[in-house]
């Protein structure tokens, strides 16, 4: 799949989601935005939770649905650092559109732009409300959870969106 | 949309719903049901979670992104009784397939069968396994948090499910 | 600690664990019980999810704060079967009180009886009430999620509860 | 109780709060922060999130275990950002102490600093370890969700731990 500037994807709202003030909790974006990476990496052929080599992050024409893979992982993302601004509520049965803009890539990190939002239908004209915004700085640890560089090929799909 | 004895949605599972132990966590099997009942009543054209008067759930065409219609809702359902057995662990990335199916429904309450599965493939062969299944009792309660009768549309959406 | 018939915990319930229709969401009391298990076995000096050998589960006066013993472990414990009843709803800022009570054990697997109650004063008189009940089938699986004999020290304890 | 310029509460880590990867998820230091904030106002005898009147949260000594007090808040705090930077991973069976710290206080919004930290002892020498920093604004909303003013006796508090 040829890469992209923007990358979005869509997740519904449901009652686990939100919380007593009836709308989404604050940390739920969170995961919103995790899946979304999930995703976009999964759109270029990259499950990057399991990993076959020093260098690279596993293709998944050669996923296998093994426990021992993931144990066996010599390395994993984590979120070193996020911002996020939360604008508008997001509520249940919500249609979230989530986006990934890449910023910047390093050696041993790269930082994304995402954003959370929704189409309103409002007097039968479309307007995208902006539900929240955030910048994630995410870095590459090995199996002892201590920081490494980038696999090549994350580092190129990075390289390439920063391109466009 | 057709009324249909078995109610199929998939799901994928992220890091978000896994556990320490490699697997997904016990109480999330739990979310990935409720979530198909959601959809179930979408698929009829009912929003459960909306509400606008006392015998009707609310028909989707008259959906409004109104957070007074929430506070409004002289009715819900809730989980009554649930009964669940684990059989084979999901892990990560899994896609799941998740079915509902009518077993009997009362004057305020309804029982559902659903069940978790995954398609796994081995040597070239499609096998479905069966991660969990359950029995979950629905009640429907007013404003108040009191039993009260089912909704004549959801009644009438069960009944027809079990005449299949 | 001497063992006891009943074990109770208390947890406070927080905005996260509450769901839009402002009580807390049904898939969040397992993880009231499930802490409340992990306590149980802490009382007694066992860390249940730190394992050293085939047949004791870890004694915390061994405990370390090191990532390699959980990828070690040989064995872990898993919800098989779990049956539960929502008496009444609990709300933002209950003081819940979960209590363990053994029923029986077998030589690979245990069942224990769990209550989520919560203290309520009503005109001077304090009231318990109860939330929700439920039964539990705890199994024991070694490191490749198969079926495995109990450890010694757990089948003691689940046994000496049982004589009470 | 006296007011304080710093502010903490210990939080056990349970295995809901850890991922496939072994470490607590990203997301769920979001909520030992919140839950420390809410402890942090009952300490003061103030349960923000039922709220009386126009310009005080609830004193708790008027505290009723009623669900129509939340319906009926004419406010409430919302996140409007947060900055969060994690240093060293938090694993299951920490036990976490959250701390809150006042920055500073506007007309309808403070910012506070938190920290989720551990001690350690190493060669029987306690070491506090940070496992994660963060900067949360906070914001004041009516009961349609619109910017309002902060509750006077929420500012006094915010102002008097600035004042230390």
């Amino acid at each position: 799949m040829p890469h992209r500037k923007f990358f979005s994807y869509p997740f519904r709202v449901y009652i686990e989601d939100t919380d007593a003030g009836g709308i989404v909790y604050h940390a739920n974006h969170l995961k919103y935005m995790e899946r979304t990476r999930t995703e976009w990496l999964r759109a270029q052929g990259i499950d990057h939770y399991l990993f076959s080599g020093e260098n690279n992050a596993l293709d998944t024409s050669q996923l296998t649905n093994d426990q021992e893979s993931l144990l066996k992982s010599s390395f994993s993302f984590v979120v070193h650092q996020l911002q996020i601004t939360y604008h508008q509520p997001a509520i249940m049965d919500d249609l979230l559109i989530v986006t990934i803009e890449a910023v910047s890539c390093g050696a041993a990190s790269f930082v994304l732009k995402q954003r959370i939002e929704r189409d309103d239908t409002i007097n039968g004209v479309v307007k995208r409300v902006i539900i929240a915004t955030a910048a994630v700085t995410l870095a590459c640890l090995n199996g002892k959870l201590k920081p490494r560089r980038l696999p090549d090929n994350i580092r190129d799909l990075v390289q390439l969106a920063l391109q466009d």
